[in-house]
């Protein structure tokens, strides 16, 4: 592996590898901070995060630093983006000055592709660009899944919202797929749910119920305003009311339904506050996956003595 | 110890403690730096300034630096705050990240509290709460008193400026009542003098005169525009002229009366630029042991091999 | 060395000193990273930069980071640079939290000599004041000429641009001339060409085509629209015209000239896309030997262990 662009690049088997190694990353993470083998400590590793974030950045910093790793921050504000230089050039001169990796997120979709294309050193790890993809978030949530189910291709799971923008449903619904697992329901908004999906094996439901019927897991997206044409969008208050999740829907039904969330969570948005952190929500979990995903994908693409 | 929220949750051997610890680093600090023990070389801080900072940030920065520990700094302009999420769901998102730290600034006074009460794993590092508490502020103070003096139950301590919506004046008030010493005066504004602060048996001074008379050290504290109602704050020129420490009123007694400062300064509102460092001036000497009683809090809280 | 303020400070053999051992690391840095030196591991150095930088910004980051030190990040917006605090009052700051080294670029032409001047303790390195110096592109300019050609006394360079407010080209000039180089030949604006330059010996062009001529490098520099007044610079398109390198004229006669640009290139203006990235073009060049020479240059200041 010499980029992570989408999940759509990776084989099975690569898939697996990235979270078995993950799964022995998230145990020394949690209970064994000081035998984290120190691989990534000659490289240089650089953030360029072109659209806000917390969590992905943060995670992929302490992943990088727990490993050893050289971090250097990129952010747009104080850069030569101001000075109109092209994305390109920019990737180019991070190349120049010998950085091993750069992890990149961006409004623009398909922007890694054309870096990785353009470039010949430098490893491009995409942190999510555009309405395309976001391939360690659906890594991570995969490692949180395993974590809980054992294993992956039975699960049923129903992604809730805006499916037709969302890098996070595609590429967690490419993920399932991949693995062999066509118990993937997807439900939201009709502007936002693109038909042909069903073409490739993913039911669509018409309402809660059937998501909640039908799940053994949901999971919900966020509202991305900032990516959207608000003409797409419901009010938050109908948002809520019909794609949000709620306490009496959970229990409408006698079963244990797991919560997962990418967030940052929207509030009484898509989920509402008293259930964010109940027992069956994942997303802590998620948080927690997170780094060690990371760290594990930084070593399949970093580490010479990693052997497969 | 597991959080430091403030001087008011301390004893007084656990402040003796981070002083006697803070000197030894202090000294390491400035002549032996390659002997500084790596003991947070397994963990991780993150660093959460929700107001502006130069001086706490950076001195937590090299504090956990040197110490060997991975920093994480966070800024809320590059940060899912954008994005509507509340402060207690990103800490909880960052403890799930298993940082083992968060140094915090916020104007919220009591967020720390509330933080450390619903947090169950990371430790919580108030660096300055509103009006509330600045304890490793206080802690610094101690530390370059004690330096200077000796012992910190006898020095008579004046504190000039706001009193009321000051959190460095509240910890170092709290923090010399708990060492025993009785002998603090306050000055500033009326407006900015909390009259019931007599009962704790702090003198209030009536005159800057007074102020000279009964000082081994004054310390003036900063006009906090941002975080007053302009009400209370009369202009910068009449402060000066009331309030401001000048090189007249200082020699205006035949005695060594030391400055001290926590920065940054306003220079010709509450002192003059030509006393600023002048050679009674404990400015500076605040900074460095800032660093090493940072050093000194860093490992009570992180560092399992300190006994007591 | 204590401080790097200007090539004017510099001997003849403090810069070939600079540009050996940057050779050194520059080798290091491509083919053998795991053998890079830790010699500033107990070091702290400040990245203090009141303009936008990204090259050089984390150039020095990188650089500091690969020979062990702990990098502090300090950025106008997050500041007390807000709080209406002075410079020399932040550097004694930084100064006292014993920093080691502070790496600063800033408008004011000359304040890196005042700080220096001012404080006792920290080194000063300037990464570009002003219109005055930038002593650390023009050795990286250096290094990356001396690779290429050998020697760096007879190559024939040209630097096209504005030299009036160019502390690019006045570094670059300096450092020739110390080396004992008198083939150095201007071309720009006339409203940007000193007059007074002919006394130093360098050569005034008075087109494009004496250029060629005369060149084996042509250095573009960019328009700094940032720090001049627009009064002296032509549009865009215009200047592309008249003094920007196309194709074309690169071709004109038939010999190797090769191309230097300090980034970040104004595409369409110094320079048309298509030449920026020929086998000609040294410009990633220069960002490789950037990392290099910071590198040089940092352990000429810092280390105590390298002997001359």
């Amino acid at each position: 592996m010499k980029h992570l662009i989408g999940i759509k690049d990776l084989s099975e088997n690569e898939i697996l590898s990235i979270l078995e190694l993950g799964e022995t990353y998230r145990e020394k993470l949690i209970n064994d901070r000081n035998n984290i083998p120190q691989i990534l400590k000659d490289k240089v590793i650089a953030n360029l995060f072109f659209e806000p974030s917390t969590r992905t950045r943060m995670s992929f910093e302490i992943a990088s630093s727990l490993l050893g790793a050289k971090v250097i921050n990129f952010s747009e504000n104080v850069s030569s983006i101001q000075k109109g230089e092209t994305r390109l050039d920019t990737l180019k001169t991070i190349e120049a000055m010998k950085v091993d990796a750069v992890v990149i997120r961006s409004s623009i979709s398909g922007l890694p592709y054309i870096l990785a294309r353009d470039l010949k050193d430098v490893s491009i790890i995409n942190a999510g660009d555009g309405s395309h993809e976001h391939p360690s978030q659906a890594l991570l949530d995969a490692l949180t899944l395993k974590l809980k189910f054992g294993n992956l291709n039975r699960i049923k799971l129903s992604i809730v919202g805006d499916i037709l923008f969302s890098r996070v449903a595609r590429s967690n619904i490419i993920l399932m797929k991949k693995l062999g697992n066509n118990n993937i329901m997807v439900f939201g908004p009709s502007t936002l749910i693109p038909r042909e999906i069903e073409t490739f094996g993913v039911k669509i439901a018409k309402s809660f119920e059937e998501v909640i019927e039908f799940s053994d897991v949901i999971m919900l997206l966020r509202i991305q305003t900032e990516r959207q044409n608000s003409a797409y969008v419901p009010s938050t208050r109908e948002y809520k009311k019909f794609w949000g999740l709620t306490e009496d829907k959970l229990r409408s039904i006698n079963k244990d339904i797991f919560i997962m969330h990418p967030g940052p969570v929207n509030r009484e948005v898509e989920i509402s506050s008293n259930i964010i952190y109940c027992d069956n929500s994942l997303i802590l979990d998620q948080v927690t996956s997170g780094v060690a995903v990371r760290m594990s994908i930084l070593t399949h693409i970093l580490s010479s003595t990693l052997k497969f």
